[in-house]
């Protein structure tokens, strides 16, 4: 129900926990074909949700395959320990995925979304903060030192800047370089302002079509691409029809400790949040002042710990005076 | 009452026109001490607020002063004609407070707010496109043709990059240089979406403390500076607080039509829209995602009006080659 | 023999028109294979030089093909009307290139060269100021107006930052949405300091492998690309090792005023340079301080030339307010 | 003699090391009024050269003061280790004047420089990479831990962007805030290209008038901003004028092996060297090409470096994390 409202205002939800909270919220019990584990560390927890079965895609509106949220409400604090552990831990999860991968078997990460517009320009920050060597197998091999993969970087822009899909970039390019693996790293909407720069998602599904805060168009998945696409990606936004939406319930429900009874109107909220959203619509999106800070922290963290998976071989040390 | 809510949340209605709409909304009559004219052109309208009184700053929450606004939606459109047309308005309404400068008095441009985040890069983006003369007047006079004034540019940067208030930056330049005006450009907030790069306000009263998206703390007007301040701003965002307390008002218009009555409860209000924006507040603002796109507009519209009021000499052939 | 000590120090000529002043400078007489127009204009000149024959080639070091030389010294100085008029001698120039493409037949910018190094960011500035449309065909187009054509726009990055050839970049996203034309815009090195930013290049023989500052090591031409290449350049720099050439027998012609007397000894003049640019050698180039100043007018004109020579429906009005 | 022929080109000498080499390559002998100590570490060297006669301050061109330079060619390879133990070396230089302000004493940094081109860019770089916490003492004491110091920093811009002389935008500051000390970053221009981004000079007489790559019109010290000023430079570039000159010089060497007999004369190198830099003069500079990569280094070398100097509290893992 709430997914039609959402969808009403061309809004995905981006994150598969967040699609079990609320598809669990309306049934009450948990989700056939889906799996969850879930695993704390200092500062935050890891869940991993398995959708293994078609019937639960459909119902979770997600593709089946493997969605692991990184949840660390320190990553909004002034808090280095914390941000260092969450590197650490996004390493961890990520080398599943690159373990078999060998050093010369080259690793392409795309930086997807608009560097011009800073709740969406987490991928290409991170694109910027990430260490590429790819060039330096093939012209100066005395520069590497060992443990280190063959990574290539790329931030395609959006199709308002080029006039080109991101998925037509990325796919000529991969036609071309012919990668191992994808690692595409998108800004996200998330349901809650909680989220936004406290929460990261690592999906074996790559990018769904329409998803991120852009609305990258077409998918950037395996099935696109011919071969597999990890997605990394953080809520910076929420839409500014959910916080309406949610807005409503939340005032209905303080009607509830008064004589009032009013329930949740469908069509009459749709109806409220267009007028106050016209003439943007779904277009518009909600963020904190301080998106500049969070983006910059987040980049940071997020390209430490692909490179740490990445780059087996190299000290922490060496990472930071390694970037340029 | 809205005042209150809003204030709650620490957020400043930053337009007198919309301070004025709510003040008659509530009152269903004219301000005492405030007169206002109107005007039309092509593409929009001008409407200058004089608040004449003592009485009607405290009602309206803004000094005593001019607030000339530029209502133009065609600044959100692809509208070249428009957008020109609204560069000459803005220009012709500058001239008023530039016509007695002599050429070789300074008039220094600040560019407010913080080039890092997207909504809030305006001031900074229009200083980029400005023609800065004050230098060539010392160092390089051949390069100056007649009906140029001295004008110099600062982007002072926010508190959280350099350290220093805004305002002590400003204060001490102006020491330093003692221009005989100053143009502060800066970004506001509004209380509706459709005015989101679509109204431009020019007020002689400067910038209040605690207004500006990235509410600068301190005051940048005549008492402050020692010399008149002439602030243009233009709405980049709206508070999310506004847009929930909007929704909940639209909603309850909605229920309106059915047997439900309920009226709008100020108290409650605040409970759901603080449940909702946990933990940020009245910290969140809403954006349209093509925010980029529309600030690269509106900043080269305002540095084509300054420029224009400002070197009556230029042809705007000009103007578009001497930009670096 | 000039040519040999600059290749030795891996150094190309990328100007055709200074290729044939070195020729003929040591033969005397016109060259095989080579035919030269002249044309006039205010500010400037234009001067066409056609090779014709493969054995002009080998003499040249350059492909037979057109290399279109506008010359206007006037590009250095604060001259909005010189400015404008080399934009269209520009745009006139590509016409005869581009005449023969409908409007919905794709034509893809390609902006050479690395953002983060001033002189080597032409090619990338070029396409920040360049009018992409290629997107509102497709999905919005009511925004175009008649008389625009497809244009799609990609700054590719340098191989130091993606760890990709910049051909290979290109070749994969040809393949995808295969342009009539691409047109790709570097930063070239020139032989005298003279011409930097005062002499732009039109060649339809593309961009030959190890040219432009940042040494391409792909060609980005007919035959790689399979589609035309009209490559746009202006020289930035000079070789440090052109200016230590060009020293010295500037001096040694002083010293012929003088009893003493010394010819030119190339491999001298090796050993000197060599030692002077330790440990760099041919990696040095030469630049004005104001190069920043002078790269951004020089974009905006050739981002304006290659506009008007796109859409020729657009007004120039149109044009400047067009830009996002 | 060599310094008029520099002074004839507007070309100042911006190391004490360099002036001082020059000055007893003249004379053959150490000079009156200067003292030299030296210090090694495992990947360079430490000079320190003490101006302490007036006498002394006329023959080098430098006022009396004590100038530290670090020399590290490792700088400029792919040496982490090397980077790290530059920053601790430049760390505990600067800790001697940094030792006697108390945490709540503030100090400046100052980037100089014109951040559009990238050779002049360092003195901005540094500053976005700094650790600015004056705010915090005022606004949110809580996010301090403790042994760290009041830091505002400021990137004032050059001349030609904001019509205003760099040092009276800081004095201007410097008399709001009233700072303890100035610590100024600037580029400067070396003679030699092997100093290129490898040695890092800090000097406690603050920024003198004409020095810098872009050639600051008014001195940066005690004198104009009544407060203690250290001046952290790096050579970016060489200006042209000395990579010709020392051409000839390297040529003639070359000819002393042959039986031609050509010695140095001043007044023919000046006319030659003016020849081959017209139209530009003294105004050319050279650079690597990488040199986007390299100030990118240094930048973090000397941002990392004064933090840990001005924060002798934060670990170097809390510096990398704490950084926005």
């Amino acid at each position: 129900m709430l997914f039609d409202l959402f969808r009403s205002f061309g809004i995905n939800l981006d994150l598969a926990l967040e699609a079990r909270e609320i598809v669990r919220g309306e049934t009450g019990q948990e989700i056939p074909g889906v799996q969850v584990d879930r695993e704390r560390f200092e500062h935050g927890e890891v869940t991993i949700v398995h959708i293994v079965e078609k019937a639960a895609e459909t119902i979770m509106g997600k593709p089946v395959g493997t969605y692991i949220t990184i949840e660390a409400p320190a990553l909004r604090e002034n808090h280095p320990a914390a941000h260092h552990e969450v590197s650490q831990i996004l390493a961890r999860q990520l080398e599943r995925f690159v373990a078999h991968i060998p050093e010369y078997g080259n690793i392409l990460l795309v930086g997807l979304g608009n560097w011009r517009a800073t709740p969406d320009a987490l991928g290409p920050k991170v694109i910027e903060m990430s260490l590429v060597t790819r060039h330096l197998y093939n012209y100066a091999p005395q520069e590497l030192k060992g443990g280190m993969r063959s990574v290539s970087a790329l931030a395609p822009g959006v199709l308002g800047l080029t006039g080109i899909e991101t998925a037509e970039i990325i796919k000529g390019v991969v036609e071309k370089i012919r990668p191992e693996l994808i690692i595409a790293i998108d800004s996200l909407a998330a349901r809650s302002v909680t989220r936004i720069c406290t929460t990261i998602q690592i999906a074996d599904t790559g990018i769904s079509p329409g998803s991120g805060i852009g609305n990258r168009r077409a998918g950037i998945n395996r099935e696109s691409m011919g071969v597999p696409v990890i997605a990394i990606g953080v809520p910076t936004v929420v839409h500014a029809a959910v916080i309406s939406q949610d807005t409503i319930n939340a005032y209905l429900e303080q009607l509830q400790n008064t004589p009032v009874n009013a329930g949740f109107n469908p069509a009459l909220a749709r109806r409220a949040i267009e007028q106050v959203l016209e003439p943007f619509g779904g277009n518009l999106t909600v963020t904190p002042k301080e998106i500049d800070a969070l983006i910059a922290t987040t980049a940071k963290v997020i390209a430490g710990g692909i490179s740490l998976a990445l780059h087996p071989g190299l000290t922490e040390d060496d990472y930071s005076y390694y970037l340029h």
